[in-house]
């Protein structure tokens, strides 16, 4: 992370002081392709994410894995997440003969308050596995949209009109019906965040995680999921963005979007 | 945290370069106000901590987040700490009527070694929940006086006379008796300092925690708690002090206090 | 971190612009010494880590630290590892006559995406604890010369044609036998890994650890350990390095060695 962030400050420094302007950086965004000569990959996308797949998972690996029936799977993983590419992944399924097999939480975000992601998604035949990871890259820039940042912290908030069996598996939101979730680092705004949402509209919750009380692998975030009606769902979901732009704006600078709110 | 501190780096050269200089970096402290338009807020101070309020913890919320008889809560929650916030909360505690329902410690501190913190305080009315909060976030910065940090690590020492109801939730360090608690990453120097606090003077151990053997979030951190005769207390903790300040500045440049020394 | 970062990259900006060059950072490697002035201190050596003795653990101690029936401990602590250092303790206790106590895994990496390192190290004489201590400090920037980093995550391999204590203790590797390991961040790229790993060769399988299934303390990782033939555990471990370098080269720039490769 630091030669990558000394690089970008030279040149922010340089571009300042208009004495020695270099090359532009790389534009953020998901990249497919295969000039790799690595079968296994597919390619990358926002959160330092990349989408691999494995036709055949070594018969040693199966059990140890946990994949129960599938020997061919999509991988889908990043150091910046995860809710963002749980909803890519739930896209993905929807659209794609496959299924989710695991979703694990590493405790990251390079040196944030928050998750990356592993998540295995199981097929019969490795073209559909590849196509689901196509699409859950492809996805992954919409679903950045309402991840805000500062030097203090993040929010997070995500909305589907109708979670499918990736939101299911994650969170236990019913499947076919509306999700919200409103997410903070520190947790402390996120335990605001969920009074504000649940006092909006009128939702049902669904699961409430905590740095020390489950659902998170101590991330230092407060999470609430909830269902209901789509319209209350959206509704409680921004009325909690408003109030969370301003708490952590409180702590540092003003919160930006990692790519375009969307909800 | 990438953009402020590019912003940082920016003024630096600048200034070292002597080209262009920019308007200083705001000033680190607590700040108490109300500017912000949102109802639940305190204030903030160091370790990028927020203070909130809820006056009525939504019904549905109550359960999830265990907060037992109380509706009226304060929280406290930064990315840095815990040692800090959990001994202002326990003088917040110690002068209002409050009491502390829950003590979480996600693993953060922005990359560090350590902990951040989540700490919920119940109230029977939301005007001394918002006391309790104000006092902490004043008395933060004291606290933070003997956190040592460089680029390598971090010590971390606390002392109190008398420990209150946050410290005996938190540790286990019995009532009305002193405290004393010696800490640092990596780990391996906090082992040293546990042995020479243990053998400065005569204590008792209160709980020794390290990151895979329990009381602590997978940081980076051995932890000593101990009581006994305050002046004792106090010994052990300025000798490891001297010794911690001597191995962590070892494995990089000086460590520096975060605010001012207080022990 | 931040501090050091701003003085690196400071630095750097004054040699690209040519204004102002100042001194060279220091080298990275292993130092010995004893000018500190504190006997439990050994030296440094690469990755943060530093070892230390503790001639006679206070008994109050003993216990909590189980250590069983040892004493004088030597002590091993990093913020970046834990592959290299569980390495370099192997050859230490193969050399000397000591015994691994325990070995803990702090979430650390300073941000990055891996482990930290915790490893206490048993031995009837002090003199055979700090002889132990020493030889993994100098064994040290060879074991970290197969981890290979970039500003998106990395890559560790490691290979040892005999396992001894600390690498039975820590994965399980049968004593005495070749020992290979596979390891990435983020986490996708290591499941990629394993699998590529015993497809090239006639291996067996010890373990396999990941971000949420067990064997990590939540890091963005997946960890293969396996064994067999030598030649065949080496050949695998290089057919897994060498699609490594691609994969984590798609997420960002070209990864590099800590030190120097060695397998």
């Amino acid at each position: 992370m630091d030669q990558q962030l000394i690089n970008k400050v030279v040149q922010q420094v340089a571009d300042e002081l208009k004495i020695k302007p270099e090359e532009k950086a790389a534009e953020a965004g998901t990249q497919l392709c295969n000039s790799l000569g690595v079968t296994e990959f597919v390619g990358t996308s926002v959160g330092d994410t990349i989408g691999l797949v494995i036709a055949s998972v070594d018969p040693m690996l199966v059990d140890v894995m946990k994949l129960g029936k599938y020997r061919s799977i999509g991988i889908i993983g990043g150091r910046t997440g995860a809710g963002p590419q749980i909803m890519a992944v739930d896209d993905a399924v929807k659209a794609t003969n496959t299924e989710v097999i695991s979703i694990e939480l590493p405790r990251d975000t390079k040196g944030g308050a928050g998750h990356g992601d592993l998540i295995y998604i199981g097929a019969e035949d490795v073209s559909d596995a590849r196509r689901a990871v196509e699409i859950a890259l492809a996805s992954l820039p919409k679903y950045f949209g309402d991840v805000y940042g500062s030097e203090a912290g993040h929010l997070e908030f995500q909305y589907s009109a109708r979670a499918s069996q990736c939101l299911e598996k994650a969170f236990g939101s019913p499947l076919g019906k509306a999700f919200g979730m409103t997410c903070a680092g520190p947790a402390a705004i996120g335990t605001v965040l969920a009074d504000v949402a649940v006092k909006a509209a009128n939702v049902d919750v669904v699961c409430y995680s905590s740095p020390g009380n489950g659902g998170t692998s101590f991330s230092n975030e407060v999470i609430l999921i909830f269902t209901g009606d789509s319209g209350a769902v959206r509704q409680a979901v921004r009325a909690a963005r408003a109030v969370g732009l301003k708490l952590l704006g409180a702590l540092g600078s003003e919160p930006k979007s990692t790519t375009h709110p969307y909800i």
